[in-house]
């Protein structure tokens, strides 16, 4: 397990809602974070579909993990999610990447996947800036 | 209470997500809703601040509830959301209205507001678009 | 004419780009841009109505009007852009205004709004993050 | 040139918008769509870069052309674009392709790359909704 991976799963364990939710680190190298979350009945919606607000919450923790795989400890600034189809299986797999970052401040997309048993489908694409957090340099 | 604010709050009951964070509807009128959600440990992220995935929770709840006020049953399909500042307090209040709307669609705004004992703080804003659910017509 | 204002209109006189759409400062306050453009055959795309692209122009440009009015020289680092309905009319309007704002960022929105014969429409909004440009301090 | 070509190159002549900038459709199938454009001096802003504008507009065209590639007859509903590092060359290139779609929308990326003679550099990112023009079906 890399110091980087070590650092990454420290940060999520210390991230009470993410543990209320569930998340685990899967992947995390420089310039891309995997998250994945298991589905169960108290993330869904009233049409028993994973609430849209889980499918945010774990894109923006997916673009701020690879974001601070390249600033270190980050914060997501902005961010802007569409949602492609109803979001349903057993696990959750968002997988962002770096596209572009200077000192500061990064541009991350993100993807996120469902895992059923019929296979994986894309349920939602997210891109945003994630900036260092902290005094800026 | 009005008959449209009861069939929001029956919505709000039978998301398994909101019940687990413990959102409250204060106002659903025709083109504006207001949620509310108590500040408490378990939705902080690793700074002591409100996790940035539960304002974006609150946020696109909100502009549903803002495009459902018009729409009848709806979902996100798309928004972006701009975090303001950390989100410190006891309470958080996502105001949602509608800008535009159709027959299927409505492009709606957000404001989250922090309320802590020095007042309050708007933390994020949001942009999105709302559309009816189940088939189009 | 304020100092505030001279300084806008100086920025805008030396993109070649607004002069070729005939961009207008209206208003350049702290906190507050206008921008207005006469709508003619030349902007318009296959529809008869003004070119979705010259309305995300005329949006971005107020957002960075507006950031810079609190930042100095600045750029647009992102936006998004809901188009309400076709743009038609004899002018566009693009008021913007700050959110929120700190050394070295601001976060803007902004309406564009047609203005015709029977009177003014709101036709797009849109929200972003406008940089100050040069060597961040 | 295959029909879906002709049908694109004949929208982007209609488009005076476009015919006024310069576009040119570069490869237009089934979910993709490419469109240049060449830089010249009334595309810039102030410091002599590629005004943000005219990344915007080459977006959200080429977005529009993705989402019409599988629609047919579109416009954008909204998009939003993320700009990466000042935009320098003698030619702007728009990469838009399909992420998804159903009966009356698609959600589409873009990446606009500015070739110089030091080679490609990406510019801009940018992600939107597509909608069918017309009656909805």
């Amino acid at each position: 397990m890399s110091e980087l991976f070590e650092f990454g799963k420290g940060i999520l364990e210390s991230q009470p809602f993410s543990v209320l939710l569930g998340t685990e680190l899967e992947v995390f190298e420089p310039g891309t974070a995997v998250l994945t979350l298991k589905v169960r009945e108290e993330l869904k919606q009233q049409h028993g579909f994973v609430h849209g607000g889980v499918l945010s919450y774990l894109a923006d923790n997916a673009l701020t993990y690879a974001g601070g795989s390249v600033l270190g400890d980050s914060v997501t600034s902005e961010f802007k999610i569409n949602y492609l189809r109803p979001a349903i299986g057993r696990k959750l797999v968002a997988k962002a990447t770096v596209l572009s970052s200077g000192r500061n401040q990064a541009v991350c997309q993100c993807n996120v996947v469902a895992v059923s048993d019929d296979g994986e489908r894309i349920v939602a694409v997210a891109q945003g800036t994630i900036t260092k957090a902290g005094p800026k340099t």
